[in-house]
């Protein structure tokens, strides 16, 4: 597949700078670029590649940047590459086609052009809409209804009553609405709390692989629309999960948390039980938050404190030994006054 | 579905405060109550709800908590509102019985009323105990023993020779049986050590989703009765764990571990290979446990200490910075001597 | 089954000591030995069980450790077990077929002696290698290449365009290509960037469960040969992983990081994206690797740091009390001067 520069600049927009008959073949990152490509300048630590890059044309955001090379100046160089990988790499075309060997229940509702691949089960009273994918061996349990423009990657599981929105993605052996972790504990036996609520998946969302997402006790654990949430990540009951949150993989978060909208939480971070997060907080890695956080900030640490005082907490220990250096001194001199 | 206030108490026990009369329509949570429903009064600190709730009704352990209010008195009022969620979200009817485009081998034994859904395996010499459910997808290797009433979920997957109780639920894409991580380091190769034991699993024991339980290498991994198991759990080769544990979301387990009973694990804690944990032990979320620990006492921190020593230390860092100020009005004060 | 002493010399190399025709009935571990086993000295703190053992023979080094009793001496007594091991449990002969019940694409190619179980999908232009062995719900995507003699166990999930060397084996369910976690952030949307590359799995390499393998956004994440993989790993997209690697249970390694060969991760260590491993480098659990890292070194803590200089720091902690004190004692004489 190959597009001119001038053909690349309609599909994604920008200025071109140079030769807008350039072919280009594909796609390529600045510190590993080939003849033929085009790469982009995501933030200015990129910088010192564009005098070696072999790539033929460059997204920039400054025309400065380009030192004479070809390129195309846009607003957010990153954006604009994503969409030039998908020019070159466009979506395969499939015939939306329910094939043989799936088990749909003759209750369920399958919309127009909707994919159902060999082994997967759908359940009576199901919903899925219209142009969604349903990979092999995918289970869509009983009263499951699932929006239109799904994609649903083989072996992911939905339990019964889950509700999801439009243009979600769900990657493969993910686990939507298992039971929460409830137990009344006792002396001798631990007895199960019934999880009777389901969860509600708002509009494009991603989840990636191998993530668990338990249903609610009672009401519904919410993740918000645009919410992305990598491989890996625990999700417990009752949990709600505003817009737009970015959690990476290996992250948990404890029964009954609330999260705003626009959050990050590095990997492997872990929210206790019962807390509420505000907008916009942005977590580091392996944080441990153990109380509920002012939104618009960034924390670090178990427990998780403001990054600042993270920081001066951490400097705080390396000035140890220089303060014992000084005590013996002082003790020292002290002893020959 | 609607149940007096008489009836609930006649099904969970308690004292009716009020009257037993009143129409119940559901359950719900104190802090977000519903008129009509019932809800409960877990510990002190859901008090300060109880004027406000609209709930319809209360269970508490003190009647002077009704504050005129409608209610039961019982003792464990979590342990009643468990049992009464159950009373308005009863179990799904099911026809029990092997569905089409299951693959069963002719040489397993499938008990009494006992459901396979679409998609699933049973291997030769597998046994099936009576009115156990095995979910879409699910894969139970040759010579596996399934105990009765038994819920596994959809995608499952049980290796050879693993050995199941009763009234065991295990959920969506949870390995029970797996090879533990076992090689012979060498400088050009890890030879692998083959993993010839099984997992033996008690009575009454949950598993969440995604979790991972490796067979021995000789013997068998064990998790004791009544022991409840999170999401995305690791549980390593030969693993010993005692009755009655509660091992949250994310909690990682090295191989050759021995738990007692009654222990409690936060989420993401961990433990390193060839350790011993007495009964009754707790361990707070993201623990790192290096070294056999004594029962009865709980932990937290990496390396994980005795909790009371945990906070000792992390009190120390703070205190430095006090102690450095101190330090150099020493020093001042002795230049100025 | 039963070897006798000289058998088994036979089969695994060494030099016998004491009796030959000694009749062997399997393998036991040092401290839960039992008659007619025989069972090894994988280092001297296991010295102390040989005087109790009742195993009937033992692998040891060096023929002092035996004090009389029967057993082989070898070069290393671990390696000997896991042949032994395997003597005692060979992997069990199968017809090697394609069973009733898969979804084969006409347009795959499958090897010779290739065994599908039942539920198993293969799409088409997927390559499966001669010996190999794919289990029931397996899915192998369009274009996917897999060597000979390797092993998918059941609910595995191998996105389209994967390419995995010769006897690798995967536990059950791995995720291998799921798209990795790149997002174009923005004030209002997060812009999917596509994932266009693959994963490349060298030979002798070994997946455990429920781990996920992200393919690169661009390029392939590579795993190189011999490395090992345990339970519920996260690796994210453009990772590049050399040969003979040991990563062990809830590892996460961020996008973009490189690491050399025969680097050593403990459980639940994190890397962030982009950074650079040197060869031979080890990790202990829970370290949070934050920057490059040179090679052969032992690290430990978060940020992780080289182990000598973590327990110093550690240690520091420690002396505040005391310093504390002393530091008392210096304001309280000052006083009294």
């Amino acid at each position: 597949m190959e597009f001119t520069l001038r053909e690349i600049a309609a599909r994604v927009g920008g200025d071109i700078s140079g030769n807008p008959d350039l072919v280009i073949t594909g796609v390529s990152e600045i510190q590993n670029s080939a003849p033929g490509t085009i790469t982009f300048m995501g933030n200015m630590q990129y910088k010192k590649y564009i005098s070696d890059t072999t790539a033929s044309a460059i997204f920039v955001s400054n025309p400065d940047h380009l030192s004479g090379k070809n390129g195309i100046i846009v607003e957010n160089p990153q954006l604009a590459i994503a969409k030039t990988l998908r020019l070159f790499h466009p979506e395969p075309e499939v015939n939306k086609t329910v094939r043989k060997g799936t088990n749909i229940h003759p209750d369920s509702k399958i919309g127009e052009n909707v994919m159902i691949e060999p082994g997967a089960t759908i359940e009576n009273d199901a919903i899925i809409g219209r142009e969604s994918w349903i990979g092999s061996n995918v289970y869509i349990g009983p009263d499951v209804i699932i929006g239109e423009h799904c994609r649903l990657y083989p072996n992911v599981t939905v339990y019964r009553e889950i509700e999801i929105g439009n243009r979600v993605i769900i990657h493969s052996g993910t686990v939507i609405g298992c039971d929460g972790f409830g137990f009344v504990p006792g002396e001798n036996i631990h007895e199960k709390i019934p999880q009777t609520g389901n969860v509600v998946i708002g509009d494009d969302v991603e989840i990636g692989s191998n993530t668990a997402i338990d249903r609610a006790t009672i009401g519904s654990t919410k993740i918000g629309d645009m919410t992305k949430i990598d491989n890996l990540v625990h999700i417990g009951h009752n949990v709600n999960i505003g817009k737009g949150c970015l959690i990476t993989a290996q992250v948990g978060i404890a029964g009954s948390v609330t999260i705003g909208s626009y959050c990050t939480f590095g990997g492997q971070a872990g929210v206790v039980p019962h807390v509420t997060i505000g907008d916009k907080s942005t977590f580091a890695a392996k944080s441990g938050i153990t109380k509920s956080m002012a939104g618009g900030k960034t924390y670090a640490g178990y427990p998780a404190r403001e990054i600042r005082d993270h920081h001066k907490r951490e400097a705080l220990i390396a000035e140890i030994s220089r303060m014992r250096q000084k005590l013996d001194q002082l003790l020292n001199a002290r002893k020959e006054d």
